[in-house]
């Protein structure tokens, strides 16, 4: 009997993103690189042949003014300088920027102008609730702008986030304007087979390049990646191998080997790959003291179902307040608090907010008798709306009588740039100075007179720095 | 246009076999636990649901008597009483037995005789060259005395290890009375991509149950597995979370939860994982200082295709030889030696020999002048038959007008029992203490007087040990 030819499937050449800059570098180096130890290595990436480099965007802005006295700027002007052939990625919270708060629509504007103006080619946007009117400003700037818009779903696991839930966001954000879409799986929770099922979901609604981001906490990413390929995903996260795996991407050269010779086949060349990863693995060794990646397998996010960060944030948390004997009540009590506050997606920030209200209740002794700032903010609506919604006996304990707001969170604050402009626009020596003081005004504060003062080789005082006005320029 | 529904697949469970008291122990902890260490945990393990948990054989055997003192044989009576449920499974070398070299073949049968009648349920039975001859006797001896024989392909990488050659392969063992077939990756080359064709074209020819072997050091063997299962496989082989990855087997926990909810459910519980990872958490920490995994992405297997133990030997060897700055050198000339050698994979025995005389090769300067005595044996056939002809210049290099034998090796072994029992049966406790003996005459000679005299309670003056007729019972 002859033996049956498999029907030949069509070719299609899996894409990388490169995650070492950003993402990698943010998980397992605690965003400590400084910019001279990216740029030697820049024109070796640039000759991969990577979909893309995530090289910006994140907590990296933060950390390079905070730790590192570093402008952000700057960084990503010389990286993109150096990346003549490869696109450059940056990660933006939608209207919470690279923040932790949001900000103004003409903030968000703003600074989406000055990203792309500087050498941001892709825009990957999400919000950690999939409220889609928290992405609304970012993903028009882009598109003004002219950047390449990458819409998110933050990955979560819920009774109220369905496949259909999940497609349909897609198909929203196709309307939107969105080039691509991304699955963000930020705690490592995404099986292949949910993996499989959702890319097949959203391929069905949106005819969009689909991208996958994983996290390697759980152990499934690089089979979730090799199922969401199959499915008909187009690009996948990596980082270079001394920077992944653990608490990071799965490892570009095993994803590149992995495909080889198949039909995703990603074309890359293991011996391109060889110097990056050297590269690497000397910053894995300058910088071994900070390195904090915890490799191997976080088994509690697949019994939980909650990111390995949280889990050990709350470890820690109880362990400092010397009630760690509470850790397995708290977690029991995690899930109660999500489902009461309408399921939102673990991700920062939402994964602190539940998780400290869940510590509240369980050493309290009483449930939502006590509620911080961030929570109340949460039930009033100012984070955006919920995937289900909350609880009303809970949201009447929280709020009492007083109503939620409906509206777009961002409508409800004013605009930012001008008296940001009076408090440290004698500081800023470009455009971007003024927002990263916006973003981050107690940094920035310190940060932005130590530039201008280096820039402009002259000496300020502290009384001048204190009070602007009394420099004479 | 209504959504057409796809072809529901029929739905088969993916088996996992437990290596943590075998492979993953061997792996990462030096082979190092004691029997004490794996008893109090048996009784969890048995109520998991694994299709079997390898326990026995490998290297097992030689380290318990060389480096804790204990009798093989009476751990596997200890585990097989406490798993009731759960078969049981060793590895074995062939007619190599779990030793170095090839015994005689009433030296095989015996040894399968006591491994099934002390407690092994399946018989995983390889041979470094896939010479099926080198398997023959142990497959028959396997049969005989009502084991589950497991034959296995050793998975590398040539121009003459084709889909077709290893499909023959297991067409002849499933022929030989093989009840399953092992695909073992002992080097982590396998890709998902070459599993799948790899499977497919196994069970194109053969109606067996097919299981995965691999080891993660190149970051694929989870992808592999998947790849491989939806192919048609049927088991893996999984190591509990705290001794998975790097140089061991993928996560069991994350291969149960990758698979769950699909068509290949494992129908595993992460809660009854919860102790058994608990426990092996706690052996981690007690033996932290011998733990030899090194996790993270081992790159050069996948630059070079050689095994991450024969590239760290290599390294190890030139080091101390003074000679490292020949690395490279001796890296490029592994795969020429290997092609001369008629392309063996590359396992134990044969990664030591082909790369030893890689080794010799670069630094006399001179090819194949210096020729160790094991690459000698290789060449007149002891060892088996190679994949392909060894090159006859070389062969002629080594040998001069020496002929090859070309009959089975076994046969060229002349009995052993009858010597042995002279040499070491005073201090014979057990039928198996022969074996013991046979197997490792060095190590035994001092450990089973030492047995001889704890389970006698008798002590045994060194002149008697020495020589055992001087000793009157
Ligand atoms: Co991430
Ligand atoms: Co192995």
């Amino acid at each position: 009997k002859k033996p049956e030819a498999p029907t030949p499937k069509p070719k299609r050449r899996a894409g990388i993103t490169e995650t070492a800059f950003r993402d990698a570098h943010q998980s397992i180096m605690a965003t400590r690189l400084r910019t001279d130890d990216m740029l030697p290595i820049c024109e070796a990436m640039d000759e991969v042949g990577y979909h893309s480099i995530e090289m910006w965007g994140g907590a990296t802005f933060d950390a390079a003014m905070r730790f590192l006295g570093e402008d952000p700027w700057e960084r990503l002007r010389k990286i993109k300088k150096r990346l003549r052939k490869t696109k450059t990625q940056m990660l933006m919270r939608g209207q919470n920027i690279v923040g932790y708060r949001h900000y103004s629509d003409e903030v968000v504007r703003e600074f989406v102008k000055r990203a792309i103006g500087n050498g941001v080619d892709i825009v990957r946007v999400f919000d950690a609730l999939n409220d889609l009117r928290n992405m609304e400003i970012a993903a028009d700037a882009v598109k003004r702008e002219g950047g390449e818009l990458q819409m998110t779903i933050s990955y979560t696991i819920s009774p109220v986030h369905t496949l259909n839930l999940f497609a349909k966001q897609a198909r929203d954000m196709a309307d939107m304007g969105a080039d691509s879409i991304c699955i963000k799986d930020m705690a490592g929770l995404l099986s292949p087979v949910a993996a499989s099922a959702l890319v097949k979901a959203i391929k069905k609604r949106v005819d969009l390049p689909v991208q996958i981001h994983s996290h390697y906490t759980s152990g499934m990413a690089a089979m979730s990646y090799l199922a969401a390929l199959e499915a008909g995903a187009d690009v996948v996260d990596c980082a270079i191998s001394p920077f992944a795996m653990g608490t990071s991407q799965p490892a570009t050269e095993t994803i590149v080997a992995a495909l080889a010779g198949g039909p995703l086949d990603t074309e890359l060349s293991l011996e391109k790959l060889l110097p990056v990863a050297k590269h690497y693995q000397a910053l894995h060794e300058k910088y071994k003291d900070i390195i904090m990646g915890v490799s191997g397998v976080n088994v509690n996010i697949l019994l939980y179902q909650i990111p390995g960060g949280m889990y050990s944030n709350l470890q820690s948390q109880l362990k400092e307040g010397g009630c760690l004997e509470k850790f397995a009540e708290v977690m029991e009590e995690v899930p109660r608090v999500r489902k009461e506050m309408g399921y939102p997606p673990l991700v920062t920030p939402t994964s602190q907010i539940v998780g400290t209200q869940a510590a509240m209740n369980v050493i309290t002794g009483k449930r939502w008798k006590m509620v911080p700032h961030e929570v109340q903010q949460y039930f009033r609506g100012y984070y955006g709306k919920t995937p289900a919604p909350v609880d009303p006996e809970i949201q009447k304990l929280v709020l009492g009588d007083e109503k939620p707001i409906t509206c777009r969170p961002g409508e409800k604050i004013p605009p930012e740039i001008e008296a940001a402009k009076k408090e440290i626009g004698v500081w800023c020596t470009q455009p971007e100075d003024l927002l990263s003081y916006i973003l981050f005004p107690q940094v920035a504060k310190d940060f932005l007179p130590n530039k201008f003062s280096r820039e402009n080789l002259v000496n300020i005082g502290q009384d001048e720095q204190d009070a602007p006005e009394a420099y004479e320029i």
